[in-house]
């Protein structure tokens, strides 16, 4: 059994990852962190778990946690807070799986640029790995530190790239108008978020400001081998989970939708996750699971791809259990299907 | 015109206040208050007033709404809040209705024991009409202070009021099950009500504690003319308006369903606003309106009473303007249709 | 009072339209067909109706509505069944609002081409106006037949016009994604709207290929003078109302925000129901009522056009009544606020 | 490998156990039947099935179940459908868990009263154990029929069972509320169930009149000893998922909440799916899992029950394969955690 601890454990990402690795079988649970003074048992926060985690949250003590045996952590703290607590628990030699945002910007100006703070850790920063297995997937089995992808970016990496492998869509003027449910926007009470105020209720925000922008262009620059730039454009959609990317490219050459979807098929053969369907997705066939549904068709000279997933599974615990597999050598789909 | 102001105007109730006031022929709004410092138009809070009301919200100040003109004001603000502003408002003549639970229950002692504080205003307190117009109408007319009623207590009174009126039911053993909406709650983000916490999920809360319990059976017994305990049970449902109140009791005699569809239509024959239906009611069928519906069932020996109402506007709001438009001699369903 | 009639009064916005009207000061509506051999009340089909409306269903018969002193009907019929209908009326000197899409497009050979069957009634379609106020309203005062305008272009049309009047931007490559409510699937039950299929659910449809494409087209190469292309995507999200369209266009020559938001508002000046707004506008905004919010944002060198409405009164019933009240000389606004 | 069937395969029960079975160790999906003459893949009906489950739907035909080795058939046809296919299998020695309410009741009276036909399989009917693993788990082991239970009936009647268990509640006067989500109305597309329709709606149905009423009463009659008599509300709520039922009974003697919840924990000791909870449950903390949370309140003299579930998890599949693993002697939660 591998033990492993869960930083931050309040949120929905970390209580999706808790009922996951309850499914795991080489896996026990034997640490959860809160920075909150109290320590209750976490089925006190999230009634879900009643009678079937027994644990507590504790503060954040590297020592304990090593002395528990831990070897891998999993954090589930928020940007900023996330890369202290990471650094102590690298320096004593564990593995870490990092789902917020600290770790996937290679360069700390952007990082700066888009989170307005600067980058404390460096070291790290230059040996994190993405962890977008179907596209870094060679360098997951050997990583200590895993900086788990966004939501919205897996959904326009994954959409975009077999085009951008292939060199097939011209590399500006991409656009990526993206549709997530409310549960992305965590568990923390805000207006904006507020039942009456969200609820049968469409809207646009942060609109050519995300902080998903630099990722989406950095992941897919590497696949093109060339700088992409796109306009991410989010949405907030009545419903608790999903996100749906609708994408549009600029072909560089004519394509039929029937080869682009045999591309699609081709680049993701050996993608478990990652279902290249003929329909239309929708997010529904995705909730509860881990994977990612897309396909593509040309509309008027245009390539539009549609991309969809549950954004709490695969746009969060459940690809970090995905990296957790390779990490820890189990076959990739465990605990997962 | 009467001019009227809207005291503590961020709320939804006030919202919803505002847009029929718009409408109403005879009405000017001069005035909204805000307990905040800030003083942005309303609309700058509330965007759907965008381009509809120009007005500010502003502090509240007695002599500034008495140099303004204003003849009646509606108190938007939370119970405790309201009775001081209430009563300054009084004291210079000025007609109030307050949608806050501060007048509404006669005995001081009943208001200590369900809201944990003493009232402070037991001068008015002693002239306040529960501004329920289709038991207290006869009143309404020559009253300076409204109690305007709360939204689960509507559907409670007027669903069994033909019966308690005509002593056909027992006086104990009623049981309300109600289902309300999330707006219900109000403005202020709590966990609750949260859009991930509350949305695909229904909860009971308060159960047998909540403070509607006694304006029910304070106004149950006024129409029975013998106290009346009920068992009440209020519920979180997924969706922003509506009040679905399912109501049993003992009838004292055998009835058919038909004889007490008959006793309510003939109840009802005068009220405008009380929809005696034979089909089962929905919320649906009332919400943006202030029509109450109701039906009455017979079953195993029970008798089910069904009523509902949008809880915004019937149940706060809409009923207010009605109250309104008896206080000021307008046709009971002006701004309303 | 001028008596109207409504055929085809089964659905969602005949009853949107219904409610409107009821409102009107000047408006009597004497009678609704319905296809449906039976003759209910209204009201028993539609609860909401109760004690609003008496009228009774019955056959539509061209003799009976003119006997009756029909001097306007809205037509609420599907595309294809209301052009022999309407056909009927206008030959008997009656006018008509068509809220289906039979007189929308000038040309029968795109009508043909994209509703899959050829116009039969040509010498109509030929004097038919397009009802969208805010462009062509000049035209409306005197038309006997008004084509109501479709409620994806509204947001389309008149979130571009500024743009395209002016020829700030490229007249290819503009992309109009744009997220719909279920209740303009109309009220027939499909699978595609069963609520467990269509709740906590987004996706795409008729990605492509859908019916207002043509329409949108040709409204904006009017305004632009010159042929017009659009990439238009639909979504279905899980709300009853609303339409949000984010629109992509690249322009000409560099602008900044505040010139754009300039050039909409003057463009809008006259436009009693479009509300250019600063802030990113939310459909909620709109919910109930007869406004389009837009505005607009400079990203990455494009222009992007966030633009919403309800769909069934903005949409349909209420521009609708709009296009009634320039067509029989009322404020523009009548019964609409 | 046991080899099982699904009958009936198209319905939301059908993929709920699909999905269940897929995770369970012991068990192979041979066959899965549908009575339309198509037989595409199960994954071109469900797309949430896609890349999981390679079966295409058969006409029901038991010489090709019995030769692929079926040991198990789950039956998820409609009532009266269901028993002439169940009859077949039991006739060639397969067992069945039948998920309709075809052997449900003991007597085919009552079956005939409620379900308005005749009972076609005596011979069976008699030999059909009650699927409440809870109540007849000892008798489920040895069973060739399991008649699955409700949805509704579940909730009242494991939250009633500890009281009536010790006769400590009146038999008469028992007042079960319950809330539902839509789909336990099923996949076919009806207007109650259309999404504009039920969405931010409720309502109540069936009053007096549903046919899970005599199954509570056929259990509750078992477990008291003497006859019960329920008052059964079901009510319609604007959610996929979850059963909330609200249930009201007079004690024969005073009893504290503690004492109670005592009671339940006592008499639920080894039920590893029944949580009993010191907090007010809600629907959610149950979703898309096994269990079904029950609390108890003593308030003014009355017990009020509160327990909840998933109805297609608890309320049907759920359970299904919970009575599959004690029929085939695997640990009771085998696939289910």
């Amino acid at each position: 059994m591998i033990k492993v601890a869960i930083l931050g454990a309040s949120g929905y990402t970390a209580v999706e990852l808790i009922k996951i690795l309850l499914r795991h079988p080489a896996v026990a649970i034997v640490a959860a962190t809160s920075r909150q003074q109290e320590t209750p048992k976490l089925s006190e926060l999230h009634h879900s778990l009643t009678g079937r985690l027994e644990l507590r949250y504790e503060p954040f003590n590297v020592d304990r946690l090593v002395a528990s045996g831990v070897q891998c952590a999993f954090s589930c703290l928020p940007h900023g807070a996330s890369m202290s607590c990471v650094a102590a628990l690298l320096q004593r030699g564990l593995r870490v799986i990092d789902l917020s945002a600290d770790y996937r910007l290679r360069d700390p100006n952007v990082y700066a640029q888009w989170y307005g703070e600067s980058h404390e850790d460096l070291a790290h920063l230059a040996q994190a790995v993405y962890g977008l297995p179907e596209i870094y997937g060679d360098e997951i089995p050997t990583a200590q530190l895993i900086a788990n992808p966004g939501c919205y970016p897996q959904t326009a990496i994954l959409g975009l790239a077999p085009l951008l492998a292939g060199k097939y869509v011209e590399p500006a003027g991409i656009i990526i108008d993206s549709k997530s449910g409310v549960s992305g926007a965590g568990r923390t009470p805000k207006l904006t978020t507020h039942f009456p105020e969200c609820n049968e209720n469409v809207s646009a925000y942060q609109v050519g400001a995300h902080r998903h922008t630099p990722e989406i262009e950095q992941a897919l620059s590497d696949v093109a081998g060339e700088p992409i730039e796109v306009l991410f454009t989010p949405h907030l959609m009545p419903m608790d989970r999903g996100i749906f990317s609708t994408i549009y490219a600029t072909p560089r050459r004519p394509f039929s939708q029937e080869q682009l979807l045999e591309l699609y098929r081709a680049y993701y053969a050996r993608a478990p996750f990652v279902r290249v369907v003929d329909h239309l997705p929708a997010t529904k066939d995705c909730t509860g699971t881990n994977f990612l549904d897309v396909t593509v068709r040309v509309v008027r000279g245009r390539i539009v791809v549609l991309a969809c997933e549950d954004n709490l599974i695969r746009g969060a615990s459940g690809v970090a259990v995905q990296n957790f597999n390779r990490m820890f050598g189990h076959a990739e789909t465990t605990a997962l299907l």
